[in-house]
């Protein structure tokens, strides 16, 4: 939830909380100076509240939302529905792989629904893990029935987030607002450093020590979309641009992985350029 | 704040605060699964609140802390007083002069108002920054006696924070337990590894490919208080034991100041062995 | 390379390999003061040198390794054959899926000829990468039995590396000497912390503020072995032991896919209980 | 040293050090594909060879350095000479605080010789250390002259090191170029993201999830010099601007400190905008 911060929110909140018999799990606050926005995200055992998801709900909106205020954004959600995945992927390999390895372990709380890639090369390898894979080619006079095409697959499925694993197609602006808050991509640089095209070879020709991954939102601006989550690990003289590419995987694979969970378990908050992430 | 964990102390809290107008700025929470304790920490803006620091005290043990339950434990503090603390070293100079450099800077929230040594090898350094020190010599016949004459000069300021910048010297168990909770120590090892005498050496000896650091409350179990923060630094074969002594050092040193500077700021929940860190 | 130090061993390696026309590409050195003992590592451009492996294996032997003295401990590896990698797992699938990830996308310098388990948890993923899978039961009254199922399966791959990837059994001493220097296992601790079972267990009764993982050769002293690589992640008190699981499992995949890409490039020298890694 | 790769340097350095009797102790080598450069750098024992230092420069400059090629550049330092430092400083303490700790300490390989301050605000603190201070103030309308100050002073140190440990003044060309390879500057942003002035107000705005340092040689072209060392911390959402500035201040006191002294061990070789450290 987020609204303009003022005295007893907190209050209004917890106090309803309180009043449901809601056990909170897990609380987090935060204030911000800049914005004078207050956020906050609250965990509540299911088994705790005798009522169901949707009377809470409408609970929430006039008891405490409506009290606080028209500007107050919030969402509540239950964590025992599943939530849908969709991965758009070109021939880069260690993000499916992490990913469907982390679908099938049970560790991302969502199920993998559909894999569109803009090659063949990876379908063998998401078939055999029982996701359905969808080749949609794009050659460079037919990009816009392409995204139309990948739209229509996208949106059958309805998904709480449509991560690009390393596309390498730049989405184009009506997907990235139809999309706002869900379309999620992962970097190879650390961002604002080496934005575009090639950021190993960047890196590289700058002489810099450390190479780092950046999972944000997509936004219309190219790699300027929110930011969720980044890392780094260190590089020296000897490594060259394939030893940069070989080690960013690592960080990619992981970097992107923490953010489409926490995106997933619904820890991270949008304001602006900027994300809260609690975490 | 730490307590039994049930529904409803949030909304006390924050129901409480409400009600004097009381702005919060920073607020976090702990459920501890494994022992059923809540934790919370709250700042709150001093000018929103129309009492002082004393009726707000007397009010909240009445109207909130014997409501919740009178296991609770709590604590209110003025941030505006500042802080005292007292540094025990011995000829080692990097803790210090980093405690000294950041008090210097208005970085540390406290004031440090003595340095004990057991010899006077850094005296000439602490008194250019115009902090009174002490020696009091260590020789094997008179421990007990060196180590009353160090409790005396530490009571007689009163300070909120006793710190071991390697002292090297065992406290007895008597101070231990006078000063529970706000003596604290470096230890240049990532505990539990190493614990004891020359920890480098063993890091060495074992080959490990990273060394660390732990600040820790001191307790009358040598090296096993709850530990309030470690970090680790890389090192490899080309690294000799000096090497290690030499890399160690930025890592108590930063390890240190940032434990010291939560606890000064009342971020650190002691429960059992372990703590809560609100940072 | 391993030989006792003493001056003009590089003068003798160096001027052999100028005489033969070899370009080297990659070159480390390590003195160790404790033990004496001088190491090296040479990569030299195959199409540099006009004449076989064989050959220079002869040649060096008598040329440079006879001179230097009887103790020299040498090895002369053609990268362009393939090595051998068999895996032993249990059920657990994370640094699994991530080892044949690394190996479908070439990023491994190896072939996984076989994964054997000792249960048939993971049998469907390793066969849809196309790897045979063994099950090997292990009830408690044939282990021996098991064991010599095992190694009659491994040997039979004569591979240059047996990881246990979170294989869960202890191997027997005879098995520790059979594959010493290729039996690699990952320890789901910062070693020498938490020695033996359920180390996060261990680690959240502690309370430390880091947990990590330890890539090392696998020997009869449980978890004592010579140390290839470790690292380590921040926790905090909100951190159960499950979350403590979850996050620890990254920290494994990625130090046990350095250790053993680093063991399969020859990076690694064991000597006593340590390991030179020219990385 | 550096000069073009081909077959059989090193072969002529190490054979030129066996013939003298030089006990390396320490070696390190680098072949750069991208522009076919060598690097090397070589610790030999003092006492392991039987001629003075002027009279081994003399050999090695005819026996090796002529034989390898006239675009060789080569450096041969005695590691007894202590080595002379000179620090620009404005009002931020913590850099010059470490720095003067080091030295005080033994760690840095150096003596600081002098600490120009462009504000008397820190004056004080070097003097207490007993290294001598000048005020050279910056009025906008006599920059030039202040500059030729500067130089007067430093020149008359002929340091090693020039550094600038958050001088907040942008050195004149004519000084980049007399300083070439010797001026170091700590930047306060992980380069090269925001370049230029307060770069922690440019990461928050951005909304990046860790900050960084880099240490640098200062070149004509702002914030764009050789790198030497960077390093990053965390920070969240929670974290304000000056959160940042504190954070940030750790991570440039002790990416300076490494540089610096990597730099006056002679372990960096400086090749176009990039930088080779043999650390």
């Amino acid at each position: 939830m987020g609204c303009p911060d003022r005295t007893g929110i907190v209050a209004r909140i917890s106090g309803f909380l309180a009043e449901i018999g809601g056990w909170i799990t897990e609380a987090a606050y935060h204030s911000d100076d800049e914005t004078g926005w207050f956020f906050t995200r609250q965990t509540v055992r299911a088994g705790s509240v005798a009522m169901s998801v949707d009377e809470m709900r409408a609970r929430f909106a006039t008891e405490v939302a409506a009290e606080i205020g028209p500007e107050t954004e919030w969402r509540l959600t239950d964590t025992g529905q599943v939530k849908s995945v969709v991965l758009l992927v070109s021939k880069e390999s260690h993000c499916l792989v992490d990913l469907l390895g982390r679908a099938y372990r049970g560790e991302l709380p969502a199920r993998v629904d559909a894999v569109i890639g803009n090659h063949r090369d990876l379908e063998g390898l998401v078939t055999r893990f029982g996701v359905p894979f969808h080749h949609v080619p794009f050659t460079p006079d037919r990009k816009p029935e392409a995204f139309d095409e990948v739209a229509r697959i996208v949106d059958g499925h309805a998904p709480d987030a449509v991560v690009l694993a390393r596309f390498m197609q730049v989405l184009p602006p009506q997907l990235c607002e139809a999309w706002a808050g869900r379309a999620i991509n992962i970097h190879h640089s650390f961002l604002p450093s080496f934005v575009g095209a090639r950021p190993y070879h960047q890196a590289f020709a700058r002489g810099v020590k450390l190479i780092g991954a950046t999972c944000h939102y997509v936004t219309a601006e190219l790699d300027a979309g929110p930011i969720i989550e980044q890392d780094v690990v260190r590089v020296d003289h000897s490594d060259t641009v394939s030893d940069m590419v070989r080690q960013g995987r690592d960080i990619e694979t992981v970097v992107l992985s923490r953010g489409l969970r926490w995106h997933l378990e619904d820890r991270v908050l949008v304001h602006g350029r900027k994300t809260v992430v609690f975490n």
